[in-house]
Parts: C-alpha cells; sequence; structure tokens
C-alpha cells in the first residue's frame, strides 16, 4: 500500500493546498500514500437517477451548482439576499452573482471550503470567489460545462466514483436505473428503498400516496396486511434491481406497543378521512418499520435510520417554496429508550438487519456512540453502525466530533465512513475533505505519543475506513 | 482600518500580558489592529440606571466589585467561605479579604481571568490577588475610587462604552433615564423593556403587579385585553425614552395553541386567586408573548429570549437571601419544537421582529443556531441571530463554542457580537476578552491553513462582529 | 513538595513513555513533582472483598484480566468475535488470543491505552499486543502471576493503593471485610452501601430481596416504617464496619410528591404481587432516598449517585449472559428538575449528607456542573462535587471535558478526583492516566498564558486533587 518518495511539505498545508488540513507529517503520509487515491463508494446520497441515465449536460454553473442546493440557499437569506435571486426568477447569472458575493461572507462555514474545493477540483479555479470575479469565474466554468468531460459521467469519473446508491421512493419504478443497468457506465448506480411516506400515516397526502402505491402493485389497499403485502412486493422490486440498503428519515423512532387489531384499526380510521392521535401515529409507525426491518433482514440488507430533524419550521416559506428548501433546522427529541426498543424487539428474534444510525443533534453523539454497541454481538465486524456526521453536522468541527466519540466509545477501525447525502454532482471533493480531516486526526494522535508510529498499521485502519470498509459491508 | 508597525511580540502572550489569549501572530495583528480600539456597544446588561444618573462614587472596592455579584458569591461559597462574609454582616473590608483568598483556588474559573483582567486595567494592579496582597489591593484601589476619574462616567469612558441598554421593569417610570437624556454625558444609555413579570401568571406576587403596572397606566386591569393594552402603553412609553430592545427571561417558551376566550378565562382566573393548570400557564404565556411580539415589530424593536436557566434551586437560601444570589443552575427543557412554533406564529403574518435567541444549555447549542436559520428571510443580513454565550457559558470555551458553532451552522460574520450581561461597572473588559478570543479563533484558522491569509478581509470580519454589526442591526 | 532536577525530556512523551500524555515542560514538571508518587485513594470500585481477604492468586492473564470485563467484552463483539470466546466455553489462553488479535483494532478507544498501561506497569510489557506475540505475553504474565508478589495485595501494593472503598449490598453481612480487617495488609479496605434494591420497587426480584433484606435483620418487613428500620440498620451495621459512603446507580432521580399513606399503600401492593404505576413507583423511589439520605447526614457519610445509564438494551443477550455484560449503555432522560428537588428537599432542613453526583450523558455536563453549585453553602469547601467521569466517559476526552466545564462552573481546585469504579486488580494506571491528563491541561495553560507560571500554586492544586483533596473531603 504504501508508496515511495513522498515529498509532500507541510509548507504547502495553506489553504486549499496539497496538504490542506494535514497538520503535521505524520498526516501527510496517511493521506497521500493510504487514502487520496483510493475509489469512493457513496452509499447514500439524493443524486438524480434520471441525470445519470440521459449523461446530463448542465447550461451553466448556477444550474449544476446553485439548483436545489437549500444549503446555499440558506446562506444567502442569512446575509440578506432577497429571495428573487435564490430561488425567484432572476436569471441563472443574476443568482450566480449573488452567490458570489456572499461566498466571502460564509467564511468558517463548510459552504466556504466546500465551493472553493469543488471550483478548485472539478474547474481548476484557483481563486476566492467573490462579487469581483463572478462573472470571470462563470464564464470560465460555462465553457468547461459545454464540453464532453463535464457531463455527468466525466465529473463522476474525475473523481473516482466506483458505487453510487440513490434515494428513491418505493412508488417509483425505478426505470432511469434499469436504464443505467442497461448502459456501458462502469459506475454501479443502486436504488435505495425509502418508504417514509407509508411510515408517516399523519401526514397530508398518506391516503393519496397509498393509493398510488396500490396502483404500482397492482392492489386495492384497505388493509394493514393488504400494505405490507404492497412494500413487501415494492421491496422485492428493489432487490432485483439492485436495492441493497433502506434508509428512513425520521424526527425519532417510536416504540409503543400494539396488536394487530389496533393496527388494522388505526390504518383503516385514516384511509375513512379520521384523525388519529399520537399514541395511535406512534403504534403504527413502531408497526410497519419492524416489519419493514424483518423484510430487509430477511434479504441481507442494511437499513439506515436519519434521526432527529425537526423539518418544516416556517410555514411562510413553506406554503411559497415547498419542502427541502431551507427551513429545517435540529430537533431535541428524546431518542434512546424507544431506539433501543425498537432496535432490541428486531434482534430479540435475531431479525436485526445491518443496520446504520445517523443522528442530527450532536448531543445525542454520545447516546448513538453506544446504542450500537448494545447489539454488536460478535456475528461480523461492525455489524450495527453508528453513521458519520450528517447534514449540518457535515463539517470538520462535526466529523472530527464523530470521529473521536465513535473512537471512544466504539470501534473507529470498523467504521464504514463518509458518505455525501448530496443532491449535487459537484460535492464529491466531500470525500477528500473527510480523508484528510480523519489522516490529521491519526496524525495529530502520532505526533502526540497518542498513538505508537506504527504508519503501516495506521495506515491500513485508514484505508479501511476510506474504502475497503465499506466494500465489505455492503458487499460492492 | 490597518495600522501601520504593529511590533506587538508573540513572547507578550503570557498571562495577562499585551498578546493574552492571542497563540500566533495573525491573532496578534487582527486584535491590535482591527479590534481593540473600536467602541463598546453593550447592548444587554444589568447596570443600575441611578447609578449612571447620579455618577456614582463608591465607598470602596468591595462596594464596587462585590455587591450584587452572585458569580463571586457562588464561588466563596464553593470554596467553603461562611455567608457571613459574602452577605451577611461582616464589614466590608473582611468580605474583601475573604474573596482575595478565594482567588487563587478560582483558577481555570472565568473569575481568575475576569478579577485580574478588572484589577489590572481599571486600577492598574498587576499583581495576583491573594490574602496576602488583599489589604494593599483593597487600599490602593479605594484611594482610585476616591477620585473623580473613577465615578460611574469615568469608569465607562475608561473602556471606550458608547452605549449601554440596561435592563428595566415595564412598571418603571424611567426617571434615570430621563434624568441621563438631560445630562451632557456622551454615552447613550437606554432602557430595555422587560416583562416578565406580566408573562409569568404562575409566580407569586402576579396579581400585585398586575395592580401595579395598572395604577402606571392609569387603567384598571380587570381583563386580558386591558392587559394589552397597559403593555402597550408601557412599550411606547419605552420607546419615547429611547428604547428599542426588549428582553425576556424564561426557562423555556411555550407553544400551546389557545382560544382568546380562554385567555381571558385563565387571565380572570388567576386575578380570582384561583389556581390554574400547567396548560392554562401554556397557553397564556403564549398568547401575551405574541401580543408583545407583535407590538415590538411594529416598532421595529429587537426582541431578546434568554432561555434555559433553572432557578432558585436551593429553598433554604432563597428564603435568607432572596432571588439572584447565586442558587439558579442550568436547565434541561426541550426547547425546540416550541421555540420553532413561537417564531413561526408570528412569522406567518410577518410580524416577527428582529430576535435575537441566548440559550444556556450548550446541548442546546446547536439547536439554536440551527432555528435562527429558519426565520432568516433574506430582509436583512442576520436578522434573526443566536445570541453570545450566556452567563455560566460566558467564558473562554463557551463563547469559543459558541462562535465555532455559529461558524458551522450560520454565518458568523454577521454576527452582533459581544455584551456583558453585568450588574458591575467593572465588567468592561469582558468585550476585550470576547475580542481577543474571536481574534485567536480567527488567527489560528488562517495558521492552519483553515482560512486564506487575507487579513484585510478578515479584519474587517473582526471589526464588523466588535463593534459594525452591532451598531447596524441596532441602528445606533 | 517539590523535587530538584527534574531531567525529564519532552522526547520521552512517546505512546507510553515516561511523559506519555504530557505535551510540555510545564506538565512534564507537575506531574513529575507533584502528582506521581501520591498514594491512590479508590473511593469508589467494585472490586471483590474475597479476593483481597484471601489475597488470591490468578491461574493466568485471562482471569485477571477478561473476567468479568465487559468493556472488552463489548469491544470484541464490535470487532466480529463470536461469544464462544468472550463468555462462551472456549478455553482462557483461547479467549486471550481472540482479545490480543482485537487489541490492535482498539487504537483510539481507551482499552488500547489501558491494556498497553496495564501490560507495561504490572508485567513489564514493553510491546503492542497482537495475535502475533499473544502466545508470549500470556506465558510471561503467567509466570509471574504465579508468583507472590502478584497476590492481589501485591498488586495494590505496587501501585501505591492506600484506601479502597468497595460497592456492597445491603444484605451483605461483610465478612470478608471483617476478615480483611483482622488481617496485617496495610491499605484500608471499606465497604460502600449501596441499597439499589429496595428502591427500584418495579424490578422482578423487589419481593424477594425484601425478605432477603428483613432475614438478615431479623425482622419481617410488611410495612414501609419496617423497610426503613432494616435498612437503617444495615446502615449502622455497615457504619461499624467502616463504611462512610453510600452510591447509587440509578437511571434518573424521581422527584414526585407523596405523602407516607401512599408510600406505604404502593409498598403494600408491590409486597401483595400487585404492578404499580410509573408514578407510584416515582414515588416511593423518592421516598425513600429520602430517607436513606437523612441516615446518611446523620452520620457524616458521604452519598454517591450514578445517574443516566440506560440498561439491558438487548434481551436476547440479557437472557443468556445476565446484566453487566456489556449492553448498556447512555441515556437520554430529563435529569435536571427532579435532581434539584431532590437534593433541596434534604437541604431544605439542613440534612443534605456530602454528595458526589455523577453523571453518564455528556450533554449533561453543564447541568450537573451548576447543579452542585446550588448546594454548596459555604458550611465547607467543596460539599456537593461533581464526580469524574464516569464509564463510557472515562478516556482523555471525557475526562478533559468533565475537569474543563468543571474549572469553567465551579472550582476545580477542590475536586476529590480520580476512582477506578472498576472490577478490575489491574485497573489502577487509571490514576496514572488521570494524573497525567490532568497536569497536561494545567500545563497547556500555563504554555499558553491562560495561568500564570506558578508551578508551586499549581502544583499544590495539582497535589490536592491528585489525593489530599479525596484524604481530607473523606476523612481517610
Amino acid at each position: 500500500m504504501r508508496k515511495n518518495g513522498i515529498s509532500a511539505k507541510l509548507s504547502t498545508s495553506a489553504f486549499l493546498g496539497e496538504n490542506f488540513l494535514l497538520d503535521n507529517q505524520n498526516a501527510v503520509e496517511l493521506y497521500h500514500n493510504f487514502a487520496k487515491d483510493l475509489p469512493i463508494i457513496d452509499y447514500h446520497c439524493h443524486l438524480s437517477p434520471e441525470a445519470i441515465a440521459v449523461n446530463q449536460q448542465f447550461d451553466n454553473l448556477s444550474q449544476v451548482w446553485l439548483d436545489g442546493d437549500h444549503y446555499k440557499w440558506r446562506a444567502m437569506r442569512i446575509n440578506g439576499i432577497a429571495e428573487k435571486y435564490i430561488t425567484g426568477n432572476a436569471s441563472d447569472v443574476e443568482k450566480f452573482k449573488q452567490w458570489a458575493a456572499t461566498v466571502p461572507y460564509t467564511l468558517r462555514n463548510p459552504l466556504y471550503h466546500w465551493s472553493h474545493l469543488e471550483l478548485k477540483r472539478y474547474f481548476g479555479v484557483d481563486q476566492l470567489l467573490s462579487a469581483q470575479n463572478a462573472q470571470a469565474v462563470y464564464t470560465h466554468c460555462n465553457e468547461l460545462l459545454q464540453t464532453p468531460d463535464y457531463r455527468v459521467h466525466g465529473l463522476l469519473h474525475k473523481m473516482g466514483v466506483e458505487v453510487i446508491c440513490t434515494t428513491d421512493n418505493p412508488t417509483d419504478d425505478l426505470h432511469f436505473h434499469r436504464q443505467i443497468e442497461q448502459s456501458p457506465i462502469d459506475i454501479k448506480v443502486l436504488p435505495t428503498f425509502r418508504p417514509d411516506n407509508a411510515i408517516l400515516i399523519e401526514k397530508d397526502g398518506f391516503k393519496d400516496y397509498i393509493e398510488k402505491l396500490g396502483e404500482i402493485c397492482n392492489l386495492e389497499i384497505n388493509s394493514y396486511p393488504n400494505l405490507l403485502q404492497a412494500l413487501e412486493q415494492r421491496v422485492d422490486y428493489f432487490h432485483q434491481h439492485g436495492a441493497r440498503l433502506s434508509d428512513h428519515g425520521l424526527n425519532r423512532i417510536y416504540a409503543e406497543d400494539f396488536t394487530a387489531a389496533e393496527i388494522e384499526s388505526v390504518f383503516r380510521k385514516r384511509l375513512d378521512g379520521q384523525s388519529l392521535s399520537e399514541t395511535e401515529v406512534a403504534k403504527f409507525q413502531f408497526a410497519v418499520l419492524i416489519e419493514l426491518g424483518k423484510m430487509y433482514h430477511a434479504r441481507g440488507w442494511v437499513q439506515q435510520f436519519h434521526l432527529g430533524a425537526q423539518r418544516n419550521n416556517n410555514s411562510r416559506l413553506l406554503r411559497q417554496l415547498g419542502p427541502d428548501t431551507g427551513f429545517d433546522s435540529i430537533g431535541d427529541y428524546s431518542q434512546a429508550a424507544s431506539l433501543a426498543r425498537f432496535l432490541d424487539r428486531l434482534d430479540t428474534n435475531d431479525q436485526l438487519a445491518r443496520t446504520i444510525l445517523y443522528n442530527l443533534n450532536p448531543s445525542d453523539n454520545e447516546v448513538f456512540a453506544t446504542m450500537v454497541g448494545n447489539f454488536n454481538d460478535g456475528s461480523m465486524a461492525g455489524k450495527v453502525q453508528w453513521g458519520s456526521a450528517w447534514w449540518f453536522l457535515d463539517q470538520l468541527d462535526g466529523m472530527e466530533k464523530q470521529i473521536n466519540t465513535l473512537s471512544n466509545m466504539g470501534l473507529v477501525s470498523r467504521f464504514v465512513g463518509m458518505l455525501t447525502d448530496s443532491r449535487s454532482f459537484l460535492s464529491y471533493p466531500r470525500h477528500e475533505y473527510f480523508r484528510r480531516l480523519l489522516c490529521n486526526v491519526f496524525g495529530q494522535d502520532i505526533a502526540k505519543g497518542r498513538l505508537p508510529a506504527d504508519i503501516d498499521w495506521i495506515g491500513k485502519i485508514i484505508s479501511d475506513i476510506s474504502y475497503h470498509n465499506a466494500k465489505q459491508y455492503f458487499n460492492f
């Protein structure tokens, strides 16, 4: 694994330099020799399967970089930019200029690192973006975007992407995934089963969703057993088309004891348009999650849970812009007791699938870090994982804290590592970013004598976390 | 902004030296060239308007430094000092000697830094305070306190204070503020509207308070609309006398849906001496806060919320000493859901005033840091702010964490920065302390290549956070 | 206190070197001159009194090092080791080899530091343990374990242990402690009263436990006053045999108001086999804790509360292996309000014993750090203490955070310091580990000018925290 003649100098550890984020020689060596050149397994993201299937070409930098990026939108609003220039009817170039003018004000926010890293890695831009050079950068990048290498496949190849797991609705017919299967692209692009709409019974639109699910299954869903039958049918369909992961986005897991009769009654009440109590909602969610969990286990899938977001806090702008536009924040839900009950319910009959738990509130870090230990039973290394720092936590501090807490309360050596969770084809430098900070954490430990200077062993662990652990865990 | 010939050396970064808290040359340069000499806007404190109005002279160091300072009292009790020497009938000099004997045991507590910084900046004392030199320090400072420069105005001028916002009860007739308006003092001293007594309906004394409020309004408050009328009258009165901020000290925000009839009924029950359920209390608090929020918005005020203290935990010493004597601590209330509902209720009709949220439990840091992002709508830069680390968090670690989390989850560049929240005229070095640590945070980032070495731009951000952002945000 | 001619060099600060964890010369000086040679007061652990009484000799390294160590078991399960090699019927040497193979994967976990430190300090092993040298290390240590110096007393003497407080059930007749009293061993070995079984009324086996308690007290416990009488009888018995501490392991404190009649009724219902509501359980727990608290106060004891564990999360493996086998994790219980009410209830009549509070969830650090300040009343230094980082938090980061938060929110100078909380006779290097990191925290502050370079005073504080504060606090 180890390369000869690494000549990296610490003097290049300047902002975005060759040794960016690498604070000492150990870190430099770990990154350049054991992490840098490994392919990327992006086992959870929100990329568009259509864009991959058609190998999309982008009109301009705004389209590929700003569209749908609620991280940037949120920063622009805090910076006092009017909505017209964010999601409104201003032109693409106007929007880009407002974003460029905002960038200098994002310093110390992950957007500042990400944005400059993305401009540099994809487009070779080596300047700090600002209102002054906005037009020039825009023109430069737009020209490149018109070349074949800057279509979607080119962007992915440039970063060494090997596997992509998109996030898909059970009602999706996966025709873009099927189209990709037929194409000559040498990247695995697999669907992920995300059945939130079938779980969140209290949401508007639940009934319509169940109807749609019935249609795609050719089944009238008028009872709870029918619902489960439909879900299992879709799980099988996803499995046929390569899915090996599921994902669930919930504020928290509910774990309210129930009987089959109760669930049947709750489900029918909802279909009849009656309103449900909180307890009824909780029982239904718990019941469905358990049944889904068994389906995943039976097929050898990995189930993921993203817990703790408090969504749609701004009703005025939700009305205007819809969900996922930058008005979600971190919740302070109680998580530990019900999460343990849920996992235990599946584990008690040995039906707990491999599982990754992600928390959004870092105050829950230690709860999650120790929770996974309760269900690692020696059947395989790292069966239940605490997932990488996510969303608001996907930054230097957040990831370092996750790595440190995981180290202290579990085995970081068995960690499956980074994912982008992104909607953008320009986000892959986040893997580089993760690997750099990971190497720096270990490198600092060596420099300070917290770890022995066994670069070969530590280098092996680095490459495991960067690539091999995920490869093995997901059987990719 | 940038000065020539800065000759500061890192060798002076010793304890309380010229470069105290400044760990590298970037930090030194940022502090001395961009922060040090800016005036102070203290937009939230508990200074006595009377003491300012009369330009109070202090008898001795105990009076100006220990009286009412429950931070010091608490430390003395932990150190085993008897109450006699804290709030009891010991003489001022005896009390000072006990405090001086305690100081060496406060090392690593903010009191250790604050105390020595205050003695040095105001009185030129360059020794570590202890039982050994207590008498000498006391005598030295007392002599200075008898000179005209050490009256209140002199103490404020010495630190470059430009604006002070005191904290005042709606029933206050503000005659000291009016007296200050008439005086030649060139410091803006503005009242802040703090209506907790009208919100906390469950507290003893609520009925008496409402009566008192009615008297000052020349109005018999026997209905909820009357209460609102009285509050609005006082808001207007405060506005006439310069108030542009309100403040609220609550363990948490309640957000329980209500009808006007319910609130009327709850209010009358309380006036009739009946007891209220928790839900009734919650509805009333929510209702009044919403109405106040609209009043603030209509007048272009800034509303502040200090959330999360658990007060009066020691009933034995509360009986002896009353509130605010050192027996409060950090609560673990659930904050996120109801806080969002409250802000949303005002925002949904575009009646959300500029708002600053302060949390006392640092486990809520990320909840608050992301909450403000939900309501920044692009109408101005940094409309909804996450306030500086407060009370128990007002120390090096607490402020660094707030700055780091704000950076990661928002735009630190738009932060309105530091306030003292203090009852003491000797607390202004806390602004210096804040500026030093702020410069150090940015300076370290430059040194480690996390930020580009663009001292001019970063210096501008430093001076914005130290002064200009507040100046602009509050329209001072 | 200060020694001459310290020649320690920073170049020895390598992994497990002489200056391990000591990052600068101040830290080196503090550790070697003020901490290293002090005896150990282990005021809370789970060592076996029998093993001490009989001066146990261990057959092999597995027996002394792996048996009952659920920290190691948990790590092995995460590493994919089958239960057979953990708690199952594999031979001792096979188990050791599986542990040795796991150790390289524990890097950055406290087990990695602890394990190598223990092998080095007790057995002189200076290699990194792995599958490769497992047999050699096993043979080497087993040979030493056959020598007289490696019986229990020798292991304790080797580390300079002066006092040990074991953790004992009220129903224990303490005959091993009595045997130790009669023996010539020059280490104080005192029992600690841990009455959880009499408090946790909702647990299976409560009725049997009460019967057993009655038997040992020669008393039929059929009423609540009888229960209290029995408990007081056992408190007295423990007191006679040297106990000066109690301990309580609870997920949280309940503080539900009650009447004597209610408690009597709840107790009888439980003895009659009826099930209890959550409120009934809470009232009973609160009532018993208050009565116990008064007993402790009357006898001048120290009461300890370990709060926040969520236990027995994995029911499948609980059935197989029983409690305390590695399936506990960190809970997110609400703690602040009820904890304050409990302490206040005792304090209000001045019946609050010296108290140490330990939290398991680090998100509660600041709640606990400030809670203790509410009840320090000046009657002695540090009467109510926030205990050292515990269990999952007993590692470098966890302990540093506890020390930093305690410093910021209290007086670290009055801290009673470290304890092992361990079941193993090889855990005493954890005191060394604590002292090193403690010295490093202070040493870094000096180096960075956060503290004055007053090595003598800071050295005194270091030795107080390492030894003298506990000595004085517990009257040992």
